[in-house]
Order: C-alpha cells, then sequence, then structure tokens
C-alpha cells in the first residue's frame, strides 16, 4: 500500500513540507489540507505589498495547482482539520464548501497550522474597519476596505516589526497614522536606545507615536470603528490595526495529546517529531531550539517555517535530517531605517545564565569619500567568560547596508565564533561596498579590548575608515 | 631607556602598526618612515575617486600631523630606509630631502614595505602617458595627465581588478577605452563562465576587450605614448596604464636577511614575527596562512595590511597577539556589477588536496514582487569529503547586494562550516533585503544534495521565492 504523508496547513512550513516529502517519496502519497483558499504565499510580504499599492495576490508563490502539477501532491482547501485520533492515525476533517465531515487515515501526519493573531477581548473588536493582519486573506480584505472606504487615520496598536510596517504602508496609502504601544518604546526586541532612534523616524515621517499607553476600549459607531480609547485619551481613527501579538494555533495538535512546550507552542525534536510517534510539526505552531541559549523557544518567523517545513516533510517521508534551531535573526524596514537583530540581547544573555558584555559601533556605510549611504549601528554582545558572541542588534539607514552587517553576525553568532574571531574576518572590501576593517570587526576589537582589559591598551582601535 | 620602535612603510599595514604600537606602550619612542610624501591613505580608493572625477587627496585618512599629534609617534616622510643591521639593531636611512644618510638603533622594528607594480621590460615604458598604479602618488599623477592632456584614448594592460576598476574611470572620463588580457578571460580570479559575465558587461558599456592578447610593445613618439603593439595588432592610445601585477617588496627585508616566502614575500608567523628577531613585518610585503588550505600565500589586500598592522604594531610593543590568517577574499565593482570571491576555487581547492564538488545558485536580489534589483551568482565550493565549505565566487548586478552573500559565505568559510550548516543558517529575512530562504542557504542545500546524492531526493529544493 502507498505510504500516506498528510499535511495541515498549507503557508510556508506546510507548503514546504508537503513538497519535500512529495519529492523525497515519490511513491507516497501526500496530501495538503487548508482551511484558507490561500496557501504558499508570503506571509511576510503583506505590509511591503500594500505600502507599494500592489495587488497581495503576487505574493503567492505556487498555487494549489502548481503544487498538484510540479509537485506531484494533492492539495485540498477549504478543508479545516478537526481532530487527530493519533492511536488510530486518522486525521478527521471538515470540507467546508461541502459542509461534509471525513476522516483520513496517515501514515506520518505534519502539522504546520502556524498562528494566530490574539485579539484584545474588548468591544467593539467585531466592528468594520478593525483588521489583525496575518493571512492573506487579511491583506486583501484590508486592501478592499481602504479602496472602498478611503479612510483618512489609521491607528496601529502594537509597535513590534509587522506594527511598524503597517505604520509605513498606511502612511504611504495617505492616511495619518497613529501608533499606540504599552512598553516605554517602539520594538521592543531591541534595547531601548535603538529603539529610540525607531522611534524619532517615526515621528519624523509624521506618525503620531504613543508608547506607554494602554488601549482601553475600540469606539465605534453604528458598527464600524470610530476610534480607540486609551489611557492618555481618546484617538480618532477610520481603521484600527490591532498587531498586539500572535499565539501559536495548537488546537489541532491539542486533539492528539501532543505534549506543548514554550509559549504553549508544540514541542518538537531536532527532528521536527511531536511526542506522538508519526506526528511531526513545522512553522508558526512548534518550538525551536535557541542555537545561543540552548533553551527552547517559541519565536515564529517565516524564513525559520521554511526551514523547519523542508526537515519535517523529509523525515515523514523516511529521512533522517535535523533541524539544528534558530537564532530569532529578524530585519525590517520601515521608511528609511532597517532594524534588526540575531541572537541574545544583553537581557536575554543575562537571563540565559551568561555574563554579557556589550559594545556600541557606529559608523558610515562606506567610505564618506565615496558616498553618503547614511550609517550602521551596532550593538554586539559578547560572553564575558570566554567572549563567544551571543547576539547582535542594529539600526541604520535604509541604505546603509544593516542587513549585511547582521548576516555578518548571524552567521558569526551561529559558528559560535569569539570576538577575536570576529575582528579577524577576513571580509569582501571595496570603496562601494564597506570599508578596509569593517563594522562588524571594529565590534569585535572593541569587545575583545572590553573581555581583556589592559590600561595601555588601543583606545581609537579598528578604525573603519580606508 | 625609551624603547625604540621603528616602523618602515606607512600606507595601510606600517600606519596602522605604527598607531597601534604607540597606543599598547605609551612609553615607547615609536617612529614611523616612508620615503614618499603621501600616508595612512586608502589606496583601493584611487580608481573609484577617479572615476568620480575627485582628488584622490581626501583618501588620506591621517595626515603625518595627525597621526603625531594624536596617536603619539614619530613620522618622518622623505626617508628612504636602505639597510637593516639585524645584529647591532640598526636601520639605515636617507633622508631625501637633506640628501644624507644615518642610522637609528631600533629595539624592535615593523617592516611595511608594501608591492610595488610590476612593469614589463619592454621600450617606451618610460614615455610620457605611460603609468602604473599603486600609490597615491600615481594616482596624483595620472590625474594631472588627464587634467592637461585630455587624451581620448586609454589602454588597460591586465584584465585584474585595478584594471577593470580603472576600465571604468577611464571611460568615466570620457575616454575611449581597450583593455588588453593575456588570459581567456577577464578577472582570472574568477572561474571562466563567471568572469565572461564580467567581460561581456565591459563590452555592454563600450570596453572594447582584447582577450588572448599579448603586449608586445609600446608605441611612442616623441617620448609621448602612441599606443600598444600585441600580437592582435597595433592599439592607438594617448594614455596606457600597466596592471599587469604587483610583486612584494623586499629589498630593505633582504639586507637584514629575513627569510623570504610564498612568492618572495616575507615570510611571517602567526604573531606577524619574520625569521629574525625583534622584526616584524606587516601588509603586502608578507605573507599569510590560508585559512582553508592551510599554505602559506601571498595574497596581498588592504583589508589585510590593515589586520597584520594591527597584530604587528601591538607584539613589537611587548602584546602577543596573533594573526590567523586569510581568505582572500575580494570584491570590486565595475560599472553595474559587482564580482568578487572568497577562499578556494576549484581549481585551488584541487591543487590543495581536496575534493571539491561545484554548485552554481542564481537567484534575484529581493523577491520580484517587491522590487528588480537585478541578480546574484553564487558558485559555491565544498569538500567532497565532510562536507567543508572551501570557497565561493560571485558576480551580479550593482543593487544586488552581492556583497552582503559573499560577506555571509566568508563567514561561514573561516568558521569552518559545512554545506549543512549553511542551509541552516539563521539570516535576516524582510522583503526588501533578502528572501525567506536566502541564496547562500539554496547553495548550501545544492551543496548537501551533491554531497549525499539519494536518487530520490528533491531537484528544487530551497526555491529563493519567500
Amino acid at each position: 500500500m502507498k505510504k500516506r504523508i498528510l499535511v495541515v496547513g498549507g503557508v510556508a512550513g506546510g507548503a514546504t513540507a508537503a513538497a519535500r516529502a512529495a519529492r523525497t517519496d515519490p511513491d507516497a502519497e501526500v496530501v495538503l489540507f487548508d482551511e484558507d483558499e490561500h496557501i504558499s504565499y508570503a506571509a511576510c510580504g503583506i505590509p511591503y505589498c500594500m505600502a507599494q499599492g500592489a495587488d497581495c495576490q503576487q505574493l503567492v508563490a505556487r498555487t494549489a495547482e502548481q503544487l498538484e502539477r510540479g509537485q506531484g501532491l494533492k492539495v485540498l482547501l477549504r478543508h479545516r482539520a478537526l481532530s487527530i485520533d493519533a492511536d488510530r492515525r486518522l486525521l478527521r476533517l471538515r470540507d467546508l464548501e461541502a459542509g461534509r465531515e471525513r476522516e483520513e487515515p496517515y501514515d506520518k501526519l505534519v502539522i504546520a497550522t502556524g498562528a494566530s493573531a490574539v485579539m484584545p477581548p474588548l468591544e467593539g473588536r467585531e466592528a468594520r474597519g478593525v483588521f489583525v493582519l496575518r493571512t492573506l486573506a487579511h491583506g486583501k480584505l484590508m486592501t478592499e476596505f481602504i479602496k472602498n472606504e478611503a479612510p483618512r487615520r489609521a491607528a496601529v496598536v502594537g509597535a513590534g516589526p509587522i506594527g511598524l510596517e503597517m505604520c509605513e504602508a498606511f502612511s504611504r496609502l495617505g492616511m495619518e497614522v497613529t501608533l499606540v504601544e504599552l512598553a516605554p518604546e517602539v520594538l521592543p526586541a531591541l534595547p531601548p536606545d535603538l529603539a529610540a532612534a525607531v522611534n524619532e523616524h517615526l515621528e519624523s515621517h509624521g506618525i503620531r507615536v504613543l508608547t506607554e499607553t494602554r488601549l482601553l476600549g475600540i469606539l465605534t459607531a453604528d458598527g464600524a470603528v470610530k476610534g480607540l480609547s486609551t489611557d492618555k485619551g481618546d484617538i480618532r481613527s477610520d481603521l484600527v490595526l490591532l498587531s498586539v501579538g500572535i499565539r501559536p494555533s495548537v488546537d489541532l495538535a491539542s486533539t492528539a495529546g501532543v505534549e506543548l512546550g514554550a509559549k504553549g507552542a508544540i514541542r518538537v525534536d531536532r527532528r521536527m517529531r511531536t511526542s506522538r510517534q508519526d506526528i511531526f510539526a513545522a512553522g508558526d505552531c512548534c518550538t525551536a531550539r535557541h542555537l545561543v541559549s540552548g533553551e527552547e523557544v517559541w519565536i515564529p518567523l517565516g524564513s525559520t517555517s521554511r526551514k523547519q517545513g523542508r526537515v519535517a516533510g523529509a523525515n515523514a517521508a523516511g529521512k533522517e535530517e535535523t533541524f539544528p534551531g534558530i537564532l530569532g535573526t529578524f530585519i525590517l524596514k520601515c521608511f528609511e531605517m532597517a532594524a534588526g537583530a540575531t541572537g541574545l540581547d544583553e537581557e536575554r544573555a543575562r537571563a540565559a545564565g551568561f555574563k554579557p558584555v556589550t559594545v556600541t559601533v557606529e559608523g558610515d556605510a562606506v567610505p564618506a569619500y565615496y558616498a553618503q549611504r547614511g550609517k550602521v549601528r551596532i550593538r554586539l554582545v559578547a560572553d564575558a567568560e570566554g567572549g563567544r558572541l551571543l547576539g547582535a542588534q542594529l539600526t541604520g539607514d535604509i541604505d546603509a547596508n544593516v542587513d549585511k552587517r547582521l548576516d555578518v553576525l548571524a552567521t558569526a553568532v551561529a559558528a559560535g565564533m569569539t570576538a577575536s574571531e570576529l575582528e579577524a574576518l577576513d571580509l569582501a572590501y571595496a570603496p562601494p561596498f564597506s570599508h578596509a576593517v569593517d563594522l562588524p570587526l571594529v565590534a569585535g576589537t572593541q569587545a575583545v579590548r572590553l573581555l581583556a582589559p589592559r590600561p595601555s591598551d588601543d583606545p581609537g582601535a579598528g578604525s573603519a575608515s580606508g
């Protein structure tokens, strides 16, 4: 009999897992279910597409038909997975179009149910003009609303990456934008001084940024949103985006009794196996191992989903691949700034039992005589005992190649390099691209000095000019 | 008595060594000698400065006065070092202005005499309009000539990085440019198929590229250059740049009897010590250890010089730092293309005793729905036994962030990562910057497949879209 591999959820982790399973074992019957009508799309691109006034449909990497034809698998959309009988290896589904339930037997099952937006339990959250943004359907709904209703004012609640990206999108679409955040700074994943620069940049682009502000209620009239009530007063608004967080979607997994881990996400091992036999998980619904702390974490990101999906799909089809773990590396563009991070910041490093030291380096993107492309700021975190790199947080101008410096540091952290090894890296130098001793190396030098202080050492070492 | 540290040569390695020595041991007397009148400048910037029609003077990072005041050292320009008496620890010098010779005692000496351009032994090489390009003085002479003589045609001999950069510079300055190269392709450091793309790009910008062409002579009239004679015919030209190679400047070192190594450069250990007691070397005049092959190599680059200078300077002042070695990472811009490499190419990997496998990945710089920024092409070289990354060669469009992908790979190669570890890297993803699974990771995936071939494996794995 043919081996049956079922995959539930088809966005990033699921679509990748299903395609990989089908290609790993061409004799297997691989079926991908999703309750939505859109699968295999780049959800992270939605804010950027909207900012350009473009159709989010182009974010679809492969349609169901393309997946079926090109990858040799079966795709069933508008099918909601209801429960798993792990002992009998049965997946119970509802065909949402036909309104019928049925059971599908499996040999291996991959759960890729993703995460869902947290909806604050406030009255008015169902009002017209109140949105969350997780799926392509959300993006399309919001685009449609903007087109039809031409809202003049938007309020964004939550200053994480998506909140910030959407501030830019709404602003580019001509709206007056207010950003509401409970924390003292935007981008709580960044150290406060770096986040403060992003805050200022938002304000310089006309975004009204209200930090340390608590959302109290949603104001409505005739079923349409009219604004927000906060502890700093009311905010008039024709559109409200709630981006206060997401949580792993584990209802299906719970029916199978799989163990949950960090933040209530599905616990997986390095082979992407759950605690129940023959059930794998991948993507935003499951945990990962943090490569620096070694701890189980839940840091859902599209880049991670795809890598986990590849491994889950291969292993469901009989391979024995491993997914080593993550650094939680992220980046975002917000107007003319870039901000991102990899690994642990000082606070998380301390919480994980390290003795972090930090250095901050700021420099021009390229030599000033060549061009003015703005500046990059790097906060490097290293362990006082041994000098191992623990993480880095960066901000900078959009043309300053912040992403390059971040990726170099993410690679160095993943490799377990020390500050001294970072300092000696042989990176590519020519004036259009970098400095003879580029900024990550300067940060390495400064960390080395801090780690082994000698009174007579070199305070101005490692100039980035060259 | 004060410790005396003398440094000969003040461009990149020497200026860095002197400054570091003075800061490491503020009680030492540090004296920097150079026969030129320019020191501490970014030689690699000359072609780029000239292309912009800018004054090369801005490439000077620190003048002699700034070095003396800011770094607490003494700088003596227009002083030529003639010989070293290593037994008596004496450096013999000629003051070129005063025309006098003298001896200077030292406790530690750093040789940073750099490299000089190879001048083919052809008649006419002294003619007006014939240039080499190594020093700021060369750049200024050539700039002056172009300003005064307004040459209409330029010929460049040698299609290495500087030759290519100068093709762009001459072209931007309004000249018709012919490039002459003995090898079958430009950029002999790149694999032929990648180099062919650069060749085409040069031609698309109106550069006449003559490969497999041998320079036979320099044509002159009345002491001025008129063109070149080659085995493919004569080339009319009002300006000739000879960039056929450089050689380490070791005349001074030889007087001290220091051992020479690869390509006749000064042999140094990881502490930048030569074979003679109390004599260090740094920069283009000395060797380095290749981090992949482990071999002693001579790959002179400004980025290496500075790192070696830091270590030589610190150690001359009493520290015990080490310079681990190099990958020979380089990059260049040529019109709207970038090209570079790190580590070993397939041929050099084989010569070093590895069993290289290579994969080639080409992809968009960023997702097509976000922007059109051109393409990146990566040739990844890995060892068939164990999968260790050995090197990478890249080309691509100038806005395609070739440098980012190159630096990630340089970091991964330096860390001794395998293709499988590359594939799992957690790099920063957002549509303005990269793909959910970025191009180096796709290359890693393809190498993994090649290293452990299984018939049923995933041929289209690791799509860069996302």
